[in-house]
């Protein structure tokens, strides 16, 4: 998607540690609009699936995920990284392995709010090693709901996650997909 | 607003240790298309404020914040728990006392993102004792940034946040306030 592509190449700095910051406008201060004209993107490419639900991961999908049920017209569903006081009753968890933490750290969502009639919408702000992911599919499957895909704003191509997730047989939409990033420049692949 | 108070009737749970559970709709599972009546709602109310910003803190406040936000055609920036790799430079900082979880934590924005000139719209979903709205105040006022006041989903109006910061001077707009709770009803106080 091109207005991404030129978004992340005006406002994205490649920083140490092959990390891409774009906390203008994506995954801290998010330029709401923006986001809506992702979500609708997104929208456009799952629109005949029968989608019911988005499901998204806590905190930096939040707010995409909000910005595209709006268009699907379905509530969405965030699973949270501690067992808080806002989720009741017996759960669903998955493990995810942060390589930035270098940790693993399970996630969790209420059985009540992933039902076997549900379709799944799983949407997130970024793709890399797919960890958050593949943890997110095993929620939908221990639900015995079915997925229709995955709506990420940014992939990181060159990592492993896109390809792997793709494997399990998962369609993915990446709105850009990162082939390489240096400190001089972003490569694109083609849509 | 009477939609809200209905919907806290109908779906809210009053729970042990005076917990109003609205993860059906609100914090956990979000049900979009409502969460977008209660931002038009918060926008109605501050639409003549000049809001530049609207602001809020991770995880529950971030849907509403973005679906309010989505009126004024203005970003969002959420408030993050941990000193993330998504936020870069430096930051603006404040204590949050967590009675959930009887600790107390830091908060952080990035100083790129809060500036003199803007005039900001605190969003958060709840309002109990107020400790994370202070935090957020105190944020605003780190940058020298002004705040047009705070739209609040749901209002505990017997505890005592509310009081709190309007005798500090600020505006505050909660759409349900829930003057008393028991496990046998929910009583609201008239707006």
């Amino acid at each position: 998607m091109r207005l991404l592509e030129e978004r992340i190449c005006r406002d994205g700095v490649v920083g140490a540690g092959n990390v891409l910051k774009v906390d203008s406008f994506l995954n801290h201060q998010m330029d709401v609009p923006f986001l809506s004209q992702l979500g609708e993107e997104i929208y456009k490419r799952f629109k005949d699936e029968g989608i019911t639900k988005v499901l998204t991961i806590e905190a930096s999908g939040i707010g995409i995920a909000c910005l595209t049920a709006q268009y699907f017209g379905v509530p969405v569903l965030f699973a949270k990284k501690t067992p808080t006081n806002n989720i009741f009753g017996d759960v669903y968890t998955a493990e995810v392995y942060s390589y930035t933490h270098e940790r693993t750290y399970t996630i969790y969502v209420s059985k009540r709010f992933l039902n076997p009639d549900d379709k799944v919408l799983i949407v997130d702000d970024f793709l890399a090693k797919g960890s958050a992911l593949v943890a997110l599919l095993k929620l939908v499957e221990s639900a015995g709901a079915s997925v229709a895909g995955a709506g990420i704003a940014i992939e990181k191509a060159y990592q492993e996650g896109g390809e792997l997730v793709r494997s399990m047989g998962l369609r993915v939409e990446s709105l850009a997909r990162i082939a390489s990033m240096t400190e001089e420049g972003i490569r694109f692949l083609e849509d």
